[in-house]
C-alpha cells in the first residue's frame, strides 16, 4: 500500500480485514517492522481514539512517533495556487509538506470539514495537498470527506460479530445538537458496498449523502422499514449535504432506542451523546459494540501501518 | 497494587518509601518490567513535575508513554447518570474510561478541583469516573481531594532528610492571591498521620481543611507556637473548605521567613511563589528540600507504576 | 561542547560541518550514544522544523524525548531577582530550571523576542535564565537573539552546495506584513563570519541589524549591487533594530525574483511566505534550497546533541 487517502486505496478488503484479525491476536508479532521508521502525526482538529489508537498501532509494530497539533502548536497553511500570502497564512502546503516529509517516513493527517465551502471541504484540500506534496506515504486520520481508518475498524467490528453470511446492515441517522461532518458515514457507504450484506441507509428528507458516494445504495425515508430484520444498525448524525452543513431538523424520533434497534447489534464511530443519538439502555446493553469498535481502531491503523512500511 | 487514587492505596508506607530510594539509586534495574506496556497520561489541567517526571519514571520502566492534554486536544466529557447530552458535552465517562481502557495498560489522571461546587470537587468525578469505568488501573497525577504522588515524594523526602526518630513536622498554611485546592494539603496529611512523627497543622481560622481527613491532627492557629522546634515545616497555601473555595485572606503574616524557620528544613510542593509563601532567603538556603521533593516525583511515581506493572 | 545557545558554543565550525555531513549519511551510526538519556523539548512558541527535526536527531541517537509546549501546557514564568510574586507568574525560573534539570540529561528552549522590551530581548531572559539555573546542558531551541541550530543547518547546506573556494553570499532583507524577530538573521551573520566567503548584507535604511552583531561586515542599502555575481541569496525578512521590532515599511521592491535571483541559489529558513518574501517561480525553482535546509535541521540538531551526549 503506498498511501491510505480512503477505503479505495484497500484492493482486497477481505484479505485485509483478515490479516487485521490476525494482527489483533499477536499484536506485537511484527515489532521489528517499524524499527527506525518515524511515524508523524499532525492533527489539526481534536482527537481521542484516533490520537491514541494510531500511536499504539505505530508502537505494536515498533516505530517512533512524533505527534503535532497543527493548529495550536504550528501555524495556519495556504492552500492556495499563486496566493500573496499578506495575510493570516504562514507558509503555503507546498514548502509544509516537503519539510515534514524530511523528518519522518509516514506522515498521517486529520483535518475536518469546516462545513463552510462545500467545494473546498469536497476537494479535502489539507488532505490532498500533503498528499500531492509529501514526499512520503499519507494517511487519512479523517479528512473532510472521509474516515477510511474508522470505516476499516467498522469492517473487522463486522467481520468478527457476523454469524451469518449476507447480513442485513442499516446506516441510520440520527438527531443531533450540532453540524457534524459526513466523512464517517460517508466512509462506511464506501465500506459496505463492497461486503456481502444487504446494506440500507436510512434518514429523515434532505439529509441524503453525496450521491456520488451513495449510488447504488438502497435509500430510505423511512427507519421503521430499514431497521425491521437488521442484523447491525450504524448509528451516525450528519448535516444536510445538499443544504451543505445545514442542521435542518433534530427530530428525536430518528433517536435509537433498545425498542427500535429489537435483536440487532449497535454500531457508532463515538464519541456519542447519550439519550441524544441512542438511549442510555442500547450502549449499556450487550448488543452494543461501540467499545470493540474503538478497541479494534488500533488494529485498522496497525494493518495501514503494516502494508505501507512494506512498501517503503 | 491495583490503583493509585489516594495514599491509602500503599499497604506498607515505610517499605514502599524504601523501595523507592532503592530505585532512585538504580532507576533503569526494572527496565524490562514496562516492556510492551502502555501509560497513557491524561491531562485536564497544566502540569510540569507531574507531566515530565511521570514520564521519566515510566521510561525507567520501560513502558511507552502517550500524552494527551484532554481539554484542548479532546473534549468536555458528562459524567452525570442519564443526561439527556445536548448541550455542552460531547462524550460520556462510561465510553471515554472504556475507550482509553483499549490503547493502554494503565491511565494516570489530573483533573484539579474546581472550587466552585464542593459535592462534585469531593466526588472526585473525573478521577472517579475513570476508576469506576476504565478496565484499567488508574493512577492520580492530582485529583480535586488528593495529590498522592506529591505525597509520597514528600515520604520519601523526608525519610532521606530525617536524622531522629521521631521529628516534629509542621504543615503550615501561606497566603495567595488566587484561590488554590486543597489536594497537595489533603495527601500531605493523609501521609503524615501514617509517620513516625510529632505532626502540627497550623493555619489562620477559616482556613480548616476537611475534618474528615484531618481527625486526630494537631491544628492550631498560632503559627509561632506550631513552628517551634520543628525539624521540617511544609508549606502550603489552601482556599478556604468551609467557605469553600474562598480566599479568606492573605495575612502576609503566615509568609514563611529565615526567622520564623529557625533550624528546621523547608518543604514545599513548588510551583511557588518567591516572597509570598516564603522569602528568597528561605529558597535559597541549604534548607530548601525543594528540588530534592520534585526530583523524588519521579521514584514515586516509578515505585507506583512497578507496582502496578507487578500485579497486571 | 556544555551547551549550545549560540553558534559560538561551537569551536571548529569547519569540521562541526564535516561531522553533521558525515552523520547525515549514517544518521543511526551512533543509535546507542543516547541510550538511557532523556531529552527535554520546552517550547514557550509555536515550531513546525524545530520541533521535528530536533525529536528527528534525539531518536537517531537513541535518547528518548520529552516534549512540552511551557506556555499553554504549563504556566507564566518569573525571571526577575526578588520579585514579590503576586501577579501573573506563577513560577521561578530558579526553581522551573532546577525542577526540569531532574527529569532530563539535555534540555533545549525555544523562547521568540517578543519585540515590546529591546532590554529584555537582548538579555535572552528565559534561555540564559535556563542557562543559568539549569544544571543540565541546555540548548537553543531559538531565544530572542539568535536562532543557531538554523545557522548551524544554513552552514551545513552551504557546504554540501558550495562547488567555488569562495563563494558569494547575500543576506537580504524582504518585506513582511509582520513584525518578526532578529534571531535568524543574527545567527546566520555570526555563521558567515566565520566562513570563507564574500558577505554581504542588504536591507533598506532603518533596518540595520545590531551592531555588535554585524561588526566588521559589509551592508549596503543597495539591493542590485549586493546581488551582483552572487552565488547564495538568503532572503530573510526582518523588523527595525533601531526602532525596536517596528515595520518601517514593507517595500515590495526587495521581495526576491527569478530576475534578481539570477544564477545564484536560494536559501530561506522557512516558514516563507510566498508572493511576498519571494515569487513561486524560485521557490519551486532547482535554484531553491530551502527543503534542502529543512532537512539539514536534523543534522544539525544532531551533531550538537552528540556533541553534548559525549562531554555529559
Amino acid at each position: 500500500m503506498q498511501q491510505y487517502l480512503s477505503i479505495k486505496d484497500i484492493d482486497d478488503l477481505g484479505s485485509c480485514v483478515q490479516e487485521a484479525i490476525d494482527l489483533k491476536a499477536h499484536p506485537r508479532k511484527h515489532r521489528n517492522l517499524g524499527a527506525d521508521k518515524t511515524l508523524c502525526l499532525l492533527f489539526f482538529n481534536n482527537s481521542l481514539r484516533t490520537r491514541l489508537s494510531t500511536q499504539k498501532a505505530a508502537l505494536h509494530l515498533g516505530m517512533d512517533v512524533i505527534v503535532m497539533n497543527f493548529g495550536s502548536e504550528g501555524w495556519q497553511l495556504e492552500f492556495g495556487d499563486g496566493t500573496v500570502m499578506d495575510r493570516g497564512t504562514s507558509e503555503h502546503i507546498k514548502e509544509a509538506a516537503k519539510v515534514v516529509s524530511q523528518y519522518a517516513d509516514i506522515v498521517a493527517i486529520r483535518a475536518f470539514a469546516q462545513l463552510l465551502d462545500k467545494e473546498q471541504d469536497q476537494a479535502e484540500v489539507v488532505l490532498q495537498g500533503f498528499a500531492k506534496h509529501a514526499t512520503i506515504p499519507v494517511v487519512n486520520m479523517e479528512s473532510s470527506v472521509g474516515h477510511p481508518l474508522q470505516a476499516l475498524a467498522d469492517a473487522i467490528t463486522l467481520s468478527e460479530q457476523c454469524t451469518i453470511k449476507k447480513p442485513k446492515v442499516v446506516l441510520s441517522w440520527a438527531p443531533h445538537p450540532k453540524a457534524l461532518p459526513h466523512a464517517v458515514a460517508n466512509s462506511f457507504v464506501e465500506m459496505m458496498q463492497r461486503q456481502q450484506a444487504e446494506f440500507v441507509i436510512a434518514h429523515p428528507k434532505g439529509y441524503d449523502l453525496d450521491p456520488a458516494i451513495t449510488q447504488g445504495a438502497t435509500i430510505t425515508y423511512d427507519q421503521d422499514a430499514a431497521l425491521k430484520d437488521a442484523d447491525f444498525v450504524y448509528v451516525k448524525n450528519w448535516s444536510s449535504f445538499n443544504h451543505y452543513g445545514e442542521v435542518l431538523n433534530q427530530d428525536p424520533h430518528w433517536k435509537m432506542t433498545l425498542e427500535k434497534l429489537g435483536a440487532a447489534k449497535f454500531m457508532h464511530c463515538l464519541p456519542v451523546r447519550r439519550n441524544v443519538i441512542v438511549t442510555d439502555d442500547v450502549l449499556d446493553s450487550p448488543q452494543s459494540l461501540v467499545i470493540e469498535q474503538a478497541n479494534n481502531r488500533t488494529y485498522a491503523a496497525q494493518i495501514v501501518l503494516k502494508k505501507i512500511l512494506e512498501h517503503i
